[in-house]
């Protein structure tokens, strides 16, 4: 965490220097509908920029308070990292370290027994775990972090969305192309109307959607037949793994998905509830939580569960469905769908949560980027095609998945066991296997053998190094932060950086120098040198025989009111047994690289680290001039 | 972390539910005078218990904002462990990983080259690291969670305390047998008197401390000699170790500490300013903070800095003093002093802050206990005698240390380098070398070949487990709180924990069903079986071969409201190389033991899993029936 460049500010460094506030009442820049997880992402990532006016309404009268999702993937915690609160929800969350499943007793089907274990998440995966908190608390992390973001952006709550009316494309952004009425329901203002004018709309308001249905988007997709209820109970229970994630196959009761959760007494339970003829809505069967619970305790046979406290409840059908697009046009794109509003599926893969983040993680950056002019509007295209692609492959794995699990114990002989599709399954539910096609923004894999390690499209798999500077073994991913900007990480090949013939140093010459340096090109008068695309260095020396004031000036920027040194630029191999990034990500040792990566994570592109014209050539097709 | 136990609670877990407050204005429990790291640690210690009435008073008009001490050992990382906000801290702070040792260059002795580098704290010293933080932030950190305890406790700021009465010792305790006279200097009240009565007194008050004069105690020791000033700085320099912590001898020009600071640019150094004649004060010399600047480029040479901006400098002579008791009376004592106002020395060892929290840390959990009626009064003579030796202790290490800082590099051949000595000690400036003497609370060696890693008297060395219910990977240290209760970690013997015949369910049989039972003779009815001892067993098994719900009831007890079962109390042997505790910490295979830990996690006894006697004999006398 790097702070106090500017002055010594006291008090809480998390808690950024307030900017001055336009006025109310104006044109904004985003209206984000819906203080879900996708609107909520959004919103948080736009806070950190003073530049952008960011309005989020809610039609609810608060926060959310319990239920709804749970699952917190590793690429989610990886991108929490970004906005600095991963620390807290591992402290807080449940950990989801193995999974264990349960089928019938061949020689007493009625008694289910342990019929396998698993680790969730296999080794190095990820450096962040996979965990399970309440969607409440990480909507309050969010808010969070957007009251401590230098906007201090709060949500308004009791606020429906009613309509838009966008001007005809391409007619004056000035003065707000797309006109937003709501109707109030906060406390005095019943049933009043506002009307917003904004830039750019996102709706990000569930599955019902009231913005999708006025850009003429709809759901499209399979009916769901398979019905299930979902509890959060405080319960007394004899059943064994009632703390490890659990999947529970009795031989003719149905099946159990147990979720621990968090503080170490709550939990969560998937219960099936059986088939649904066609047309037929869950809803319609008057199922009430004694319903529920009575089949988990025939499922849970011979065990059973003594339920204290229902938390929450909620009975739903299993249905994948999908729009064919995310945006509202594909020449102009000023109104955006994300989340549930674009995409619905089953929640026992733990998916939905973190897709719709991530969407609004993909959207954060490419508006802040646009509305901070540093990239043409073009760039918005890529957030419909980018996470339509990736909602249809959630689709597609969500419904085997689905099958699986309501699939009979039986019939499962002949295919995988649901042990082995859950093991197959480990990097999709993990959120790690996301790659984007090429595009502007994602290069081609002509040197892709470079870093086999880091896939182009993929995310930038963070691994071990120890900072020049001070000694410190950290996470090389930790240096990606939500703030927009770019990150070059320039692997060495073996030369001394401090030897102005080595090929780290001719790159930081022509990016110091030249005219064509994408750095220079792209840093704005009195801003500082790393403000839109941050130079970080990674050499296989280690770190006792290197000295930072050796290197390229480059690498050691002053920066700030006060000019003072970033000291924080340049990482050494972790000598330590199995820490090497270089032997981690398969990085070529005599050739080393450049690892271009986008300011949501995603690896963009990789170039030999002499290929200066190669990263010009990028950057021109990603920043505007 | 646990919660939800008595309910689901909407929100942020580190708040917790606040308790009823008693009126203001009636005697309290506690009076604390002065909001330094021993105040607040103590403050935010009282402040969890609801049934007990704290103040806080403090001179100024609010918190610290800058300034001061800056150093954390391992140690009080571990303390911040108990309160929940060691993980901030480490987001937060510098980490020191490195130390290095520059002297003046053979050739050129007006010049300073680095002639050593060392690893700052050793391996496996302890499982939280040596970090540098303003102590303003520490100060915010425990007033944080004074605010989230149950009791919402805030400090009073502009009360200076003017005198104490105490009523004849033994004199009715019901009524409050100390009164405090307050001045008041906040706004609208300036230069009103306060009259506080309170049960206990404590003088957190500093090196001029009132309290330690109102009870006819006084600081003696050592005129000081040295004189050194000390800046936080945001600067430019070429010195390329700027980010390491370094110590710096020139030949001429005296002698540098250099504490990198939190947020990457600020940073302290310590600048030697010579030697002061006899009583003469490095006040009188009139030295300006330009003074210190220059003094330091000169012993810099032939590197330089420039201050940008001087964030608080101040100048001081090192003096080891100390006072011969912490309490106002052998038999009945009602007011305390902790911290500077009992002890005081060199800044430089990093040990000022640390050793003032332990003070307040040591305390806190006696006067709970007392307050509480779990404990004898008696319990609170063992303050002045446990801290006063650790003083001692720390002053005559601060005067070597000191000694060795200020000696010309030339002497220092024949002696220990400057960086031997530091290797030497430092498991003394990591805090964990304190070892209190038997006592009541702190039993003989009888037992201690049952397990050496945990030498009785000195804190409980924490060392990585498994725990059953979940298969987490965690630290057994880690389920100590700062909640005023002992842990028994019962290490098994290698027998099944299952069989009713093993040492470990015989000693839950004892100390479920026996009359004798400690855990059964301390809670009170209507109290969890854990609120004063609370018993973890950690077993040799792997995870995978035990079932929770075949171990003794004792092991997963039935708590609050709800009767939930608490699955946290059972740990296996991590298996992993380098991490298994009974191989760390030496414990007895065959035999297994019982290792009892104080609240404020010292090693308070060990004993064979089978001396249920021993058990029951050494709470009898650390506890009141």
């Amino acid at each position: 965490m790097q702070y106090h460049l500017d002055g010594y500010r006291p008090g809480d460094p998390r808690i950024r220097a307030a900017c001055a506030r336009e006025h109310e009442g104006e044109t904004v820049d985003v209206l984000i509908v819906g203080c879900g997880p996708a609107g909520l992402t959004l919103a948080a990532y736009l806070a950190g920029f003073p530049t952008i006016r960011t309005r989020i309404v809610e039609r609810k009268s608060g926060p959310l308070e319990r239920g709804q999702a749970d699952g917190v993937s590793c690429r989610s915690m990886e991108m929490f990292q970004t906005f600095g609160f991963a620390g807290r929800v591992i402290e807080e969350a449940y950990g989801v370290n193995e999974a264990t499943f349960w089928k019938p007793d061949p020689d007493e089907p009625a008694r289910i027994i342990r019929t396998g274990r698993v680790r969730d998440v296999e080794d190095g995966l990820s450096e962040m775990p996979h965990v399970i908190l309440n969607q409440a608390r990480v909507h309050d992390l969010y808010l969070e972090t957007m009251r401590n973001a230098p906007t201090r952006l709060e949500p308004d709550y009791g606020r429906r969305f009613v309509s838009l009316k966008r001007s005809a494309p391409g007619s004056g952004s000035g003065s707000g192309p797309v006109t937003v009425t709501l109707e109030r329901s906060d406390p005095g203002h019943e049933g009043e109307t506002e009307t917003v004018r904004a830039r750019y709309v996102v709706g990000c308001d569930g599955a019902r959607s009231g913005v999708r249905g006025a850009i003429d988007l709809s759901l499209k997709g399979d009916s769901a037949n398979q019905a299930w209820g979902v509890m959060d109970v405080l319960a007394r229970t004899d059943f064994p793994d009632i703390r490890f994630k659990s999947l529970i196959q009795s031989a003719a009761e149905g099946s159990i998905l147990v979720i621990p959760r968090e503080g170490g007494y709550l939990v969560r339970l998937y219960v099936e509830l059986g088939s649904l003829a066609a047309d037929e809505r869950v809803r319609d069967r008057a199922v009430t939580s004694d319903d529920l619970i009575a089949a988990a305790n025939r499922i849970f046979a011979p065990y059973s569960i003594d339920v204290q406290e229902l938390v929450w409840w909620s009975v739903y059908e299993i249905g994948q469905r999908l729009t064919d697009r995310f945006d509202d046009d594909a020449d102009d794109p000023r109104v955006f769908i994300a989340g549930d509003a674009c995409h619905t599926h089953s929640p026992k893969a733990g998916q939905g949560m973190n897709v719709s983040m991530g969407d609004g993680f993909n959207l954060g950056w490419k508006l802040a980027s646009v509305l901070t002019g540093r990239a043409d509007p073009v760039l918005l295209h890529t957030y419909s095609t980018e996470r339509q692609a990736v909602a249809q492959g959630l689709i597609n794995f969500d419904r085997a998945w689905a099958k699986s699990m309501s699939a009979a114990p039986k019939a499962m002989d002949a295919a995988p066991t649901l042990q082995e599709r859950f093991i197959e399954h480990g990097r999709y539910t993990a959120g790690v296997s996301v790659q984007y096609a090429p595009s502007a923004l994602t290069g081609a894999a002509t040197y892709q053998h470079l870093a086999p390690g880091f896939p182009i499209g993929m995310r930038f798999h963070s691994a071990p190094v120890i900072r020049l500077a001070d000694g410190k073994p950290m996470h090389l991913g930790h240096v990606v932060e939500a703030d927009g900007r770019w990150r070059v990480f320039a692997f060495g090949d073996g030369a001394d950086p401090a030897d102005p013939a080595s090929a780290l140093a001719r790159l930081c010459a022509f990016l110091s120098d030249a005219p064509a340096s994408p750095i220079r090109r792209h840093a704005r008068d009195g801003e500082d040198i790393d403000a839109v695309i941050d130079l970080r260095a990674v050499v296989q020396q280690n770190h006792h025989t290197l000295c930072l004031t050796d290197l390229p000036a480059l690498l050691r920027p002053a920066k700030g009111h006060h000019g003072l040194t970033d000291s924080e630029k340049v990482f050494c191999r972790d000598g330590a047994a199995g820490r090497d990034i270089f032997d981690l990500r398969a990085i070529d040792r005599d050739a080393g690289c450049m690892v271009i990566v986008r300011p949501d994570q995603y690896v963009a592109h990789i170039l030999p680290l002499d290929d200066h014209d190669g990263l010009q050539t990028f950057f021109d097709g990603a920043l505007s001039p």
